[in-house]
């Protein structure tokens, strides 16, 4: 099959990789659309040493399965790949399994392919009403309702957005519908329309906020942050970066700020959120390319300001 | 009166301060014993560019006062002064009034002198059974409540405490006393020996602690704490230091971790444990100095390894 490969040095589109092989208790699925996140970004600047097919957004069709009912269904699939037996995947966080794959990042090939092995156990079917366009997008919004999973109730709480990027645009809608008061930062001046279109209040961000989300992607998020928190708030960090933070944080235990490092999130309130619109990505749509111009489309999704660029194995 | 000053610069024994001035709701106390902490060693070397007389851990005798029933008793005091009248004051937050002057460390002078005004707010009195060799530490034992103020219940949490100086032997015993499983990690023979006589497991530190606290004073603790808390448990940050940390927070990200600073803790528990034995400090003090060799006991309490090093103001 034809897919997007990371060596380590280069990344190139290849039409002569082996079909992926269905292990026990997995599905083969066909991949109608894949979105580039930072991470895959990061992943070419060296982040976690992958190799191999990233990709880790995606919404396909199952196309071979052990399961008679899974074939044919269209499925989006969360991405850690658990072991099944501890007791971390017993308990329902499989996605902290310590044995984990976790698909497209480490030890598991993505999406950026026309097919993929991913175990029936993380597939979750697409309500019938909800396009590929929108469904491609339930791992980064199944990510902001980490959040709400983490922190519990938010309303009323003073929300502030740090980062205008893709997650987010989508956290602040995720805190907007939580019932908190939500601010976003950031630095480009479309995108902060954009957010004014999709209902956010975009402005200066104010020292004093109960909650921050470094949602920048940058080493320099937290020390934004922690300026802009108030004593014993709390700090969400979604940014993972390859690279050292350099940062006082004498700040952090004079304020008794909580900072909750927040990774992969629960994908079926994602789901439901783009079904009953309380979440739009249709904004958050920038390009859509053919596998074949993967290098291409990288390049754009690594332009400052980019949203989100989709890669269409199928063509 | 007599007292010890930082310049800025230097620090020296003063015997011409003009004695302190009791402002509204103050007191004046004289001091029998005060502590020497790790922050009154950093503010001597540039943190939080404190000038003046430093010392906040005290215990002493209130010589006058507009109360009557206070004159006389022996007390010790919370450092941060609130300025009564905000949000954080009124519920109680005084340590986190945006205007307050924490004594000895910012905006008001502290206890290395022979008299101190401090607001009757902050007072406490000390049981009669409590000596003031043990009542002096009842700040850095509030310090070290604070995490169960700020985590709740951490009884049968596997707790680590990274650092086996004076904060660390106090934070272990506090969560002993809480039903926590205590390790205690440390790199000085003599200490770790003194962590076994307190009852306290030290070893060597295995990955996978529910809770990691960073007592080390050191910018590399939040690192070592990072490698050895599990997913999605918890570090609290005691350690403030006049200089940067460089340190990877992916790991925080991906296995969810959450980072609470800490910082001053509620003296009402810490009395309590102090009263009832089961926080001990006797293990814990390494000499008293007459507040005329100041100097020579900073000197001392900067030694690697120090324990508690006590001025003696009025000799």
């Amino acid at each position: 099959v034809r897919a997007l490969r990371w060596d380590g040095t280069r990344l190139h589109v290849a039409s002569d990789v082996p079909d992926p092989v269905a292990g026990a208790d997995e599905v083969l699925a066909r991949v109608h659309l894949a979105g580039i996140c930072r991470t895959d970004l990061e992943i070419c600047r060296g982040y976690l040493r992958f190799r191999g097919i990233p990709g880790h957004e995606w919404v396909g069709e199952v196309v071979s399965a052990g399961d008679p009912a899974l074939r044919g269904a269209r499925v989006v699939g969360e991405i850690n790949f658990g072991c099944g037996a501890c007791d971390r995947c017993r308990g329902g966080l499989a996605r902290h399994c310590p044995t984990r794959r976790v698909q497209g990042i480490g030890g598991a090939d993505g999406a950026f392919a026309e097919l993929l092995a991913v175990p029936a156990a993380v597939l979750h079917r697409v309500p019938d009403g909800l396009s590929d366009r929108v469904a491609v997008f339930a791992e980064p919004v199944a990510a902001a309702f980490e959040i709400l999973e983490q922190l519990g109730d938010v309303s009323d709480r003073r929300a502030l957005v740090l980062g205008d990027g893709k997650l987010g645009l989508l956290v602040a809608q995720v805190l907007v519908a939580a019932g908190a008061r939500v601010t976003l930062a950031g630095r480009h001046a479309e995108k902060l329309a954009l957010a004014e279109r999709l209902g956010l209040r975009a402005v200066r961000p104010e020292p004093g906020a109960d909650l921050v989300v470094d949602a920048t992607g940058s080493s320099g998020g937290l020390r934004d942050a922690l300026a802009l928190v108030r004593p014993r708030g709390t700090i969400v960090l979604k940014t993972t970066v390859a690279e050292e933070h350099r940062l006082d944080l004498a700040a952090a235990v004079v304020n008794e700020v909580t900072i909750v490092g927040s990774r992969c999130g629960p994908f079926e309130p994602a789901l439901a959120a783009l079904a009953g619109g309380s979440v739009q990505v249709g904004p958050l749509l920038e390009s859509v390319y053919d596998l074949a111009d993967g290098v291409e489309a990288f390049a754009h999704a690594g332009r400052p300001g980019a949203l989100k660029v989709l890669l269409a194995p199928a063509g």
